[in-house]
């Protein structure tokens, strides 16, 4: 079933937002089984919004429209609607009334511009936004669908998935499809996809594998599409069940490298594992100047297992606050093993904590030696009984390589407390 | 000038990437003068590319293709291109010896897909591409110009600045431009407005004033455009002078608002004020967990200016490493004048600095009490001889509100190192 995105407004244009709407609708779609067939972005502008509801809807069954439903005279999605469904706009008082209690809600005025927002197509079946102003329309029309969203993200988000979603499962029921993901942490994607060949060719044709990579990690997605035209009742379970065994499967060919599933992120994970052995954590970091600590204290409910850092930038506060001994500096190097491994004992120490990961690099663009080039980092993980250390290089930009020298610290982290190193 | 936007390739309609390029292009066209007439994905498919290069040309006078020129068989834009103005895929010696020259200067081995790279369209007028494989392209037919470009955003980047937007500058010759952006932290875009009516309503009808707001911040960008049809040689000079007369008086209508122009940041301002004034700094962070310490040594060359910092997320270490007493955590709590005071001096002594940030807040979404709400901040900053402390109140979610904390610390290091707190 193929879908056309819309996105409706000039600042898409003139590049003053980011369009993240559309990779998150991709996403979803796709996990249901929809494919976005295209996608177009017109200005707030009556005659081209109109032109392209006519050009998406030759192209696919459902057409999304994100945005131009705000408080503004700038916003005339609701007017080009109306006009392209051939509907009177009218003002829809039960709208009004809930756009009212929410501006109450959330203690402001409400504007007075609340009645343009509750004047709507009189054909449009409305979708209640219970996170924002504007609601949500549904339109069909020989056959087809027309979703018009706001642009806010979390409002979008809030919609597709409360609304939009199971409506379309209702309106075009398929064939059932089941999905799980696997988080994995500290190898690229062909060093992964190589380790995985008789998995992958193994696999039977409805079930699909697909690598997404981001910074440091890739995530594998399973998706299982029911095989045939007869559907039993227990369709459902018996796809899940499958897609979950070959999950299981793929877990054990990387138990090094899968740390997750699902929306779960390593710091999470960092977390929960301290946190059910009882354990506080701190870091000592010195390249990565407190991005191990912003990850981990992103977290809500971080302060159970995270007592503090020392970001000890210069060799002074390494000595100091880290008890790191000058000759070691002079001799060996900050960046060096014998060094992390002394800041590690440091922080032990100095905070108190029970596990203490240290970092310390040449994030770049300067500081690069023969030996020691630009994204050498070295790091060191202990307890009072071990402390383990590793050398990576990450060829990237400055920022990358603080980002990926906090992304394998937190796996070795990680792989220290399952005693895994 | 109108611009149609075309995005090539199947990852962008799956979601599989955030589509930041189009911002970036929509953003230094409307610089250059240029305006983005719509932009529409495509999947990685013949049809649908031609028949969205003749969308698109029926749209603008320029077309602007992205992505589909990689080394993969699904990278077909070189073939649909060719077939597009009907001319012949021929290997070209040349862009393969530069390619051949690439791979050897990052120390990789050529590999096979590098003649598809350079198998291309012998119409095309090929843009050397210096920081990557993919050449870019530029045809001509009936007036209008099409660009090719790669999608890995800073090999378009380098393509656009270097090559296409000079060339479309002397194939479209238009009248000057000039613009200046000053960056502002600390008010909302509705603030700044207002303060500023008086200023927008004596601006001249070619001169423009646009806001674009970020997190805690807002950037004011005023866009001359040259007013007349005649065009005196000294034009581009006259506007770009007057322009800046207008940024000078808009800077002193908001001196506590304005920290900086361009492509400045606050780090950055703020290392820069501390370097001229041969000053150390380090903080003292608990809400922000470290992301105070994160901006400022995002920056190269921070160790200049930059120390360390203590992250004391516990009450224990603030008590151990910053001297904060027990007496005044008891009786005014983390969250408190009192204690970010106390964490100031600490840090002064324990990081031995000369000027030093602390924060301490609830940035949620756990621990609001009536008195003290979620996002409720507290911050000082202070040298040896004064601290000055600041109480905010963030009402956003977690990830934003430590954000919004630290930007506004980071601004308040800028006013105390200006003597305007």
């Amino acid at each position: 079933m193929d879908v056309y995105l819309l996105l409706i407004g000039d600042e898409i244009l003139l590049g003053q937002v980011v369009d993240t709407n559309s990779a998150w609708l991709g996403q979803q779609l796709a996990l249901h089984g929809y494919r976005v067939a295209g996608k177009m972005a017109v200005p707030d502008a009556r005659a081209d919004i109109l032109e392209a509801l006519d050009l998406a809807a030759g192209r696919a069954q459902i057409v999304i429209t994100t945005g131009g439903l705000g408080p503004t005279k700038d916003d005339i999605t609701r007017g080009a609607l109306a006009e392209y469904f051939g509907s009177a706009l009218a003002f829809h008082q039960e709208t009004y009334d809930r756009i009212a209690a929410y501006f109450a809600r959330i203690g402001k005025p409400l504007p007075e511009s609340a009645r343009l927002q509750a004047t709507l197509p009189e054909k449009a079946t409305l979708l209640t936004n219970k996170v924002g102003s504007a609601p949500g329309m549904w339109f069909e029309r020989d056959g087809k669908v027309f979703v018009s969203l706001p642009g806010v993200p979390f409002e979008m988000q809030y919609l597709m998935t409360e609304e939009v979603l199971p409506r379309l499962r209702e309106r075009f029921p398929g064939r059932p499809l089941a999905h799980r993901t696997l988080r994995t942490a500290g190898e690229g994607e062909s060093t992964i996809a190589k380790r995985l060949e008789a998995f992958e060719e193994a696999l039977p044709p409805h079930i699909r594998l697909a690598y997404l990579p981001s910074l440091g990690q890739v995530r594998l997605r399973l998706t299982g599409a029911w095989p045939h035209a007869d559907l039993p009742p227990d369709a459902d379970e018996r796809l899940h069940t499958e897609v979950e065994e070959y999950a299981h499967r793929l877990r054990a060919l990387l138990p090094d490298l899968v740390y997750g599933a699902e929306e779960d992120t390593l710091e999470q994970v960092v977390g929960r594992l301290l946190q059910e052995r009882g354990l506080i954590f701190g870091s000592a970091e010195s390249c990565t100047g407190g991005y191990v600590a912003h990850l981990i204290t992103s977290v809500a409910g971080s302060s159970k297992y995270f007592a503090g850092s020392v970001i000890a930038y210069s060799n002074d506060l390494k000595i100091k606050l880290l008890g790191v001994r000058a000759e070691t500096l002079k001799r060996f190097g900050a960046v060096s093993e014998e060094t992390v491994r002394e800041m590690v004992a440091g922080a032990l120490d100095t905070l108190g904590v029970d596990v203490a990961l240290s970092v310390s690099g040449i994030a770049g663009p300067g500081g690069g030696t023969p030996e020691k080039p630009v994204g050498t980092v070295w790091l060191a993980v202990g307890d009072r009984t071990r402390i383990v250390a590793q050398k990576h290089v990450f060829a990237r930009d400055r920022i990358k390589n603080i980002q990926l020298a906090a992304i394998f610290g937190l796996n070795t982290v990680r792989k220290f407390l399952l005693n895994a190193l």
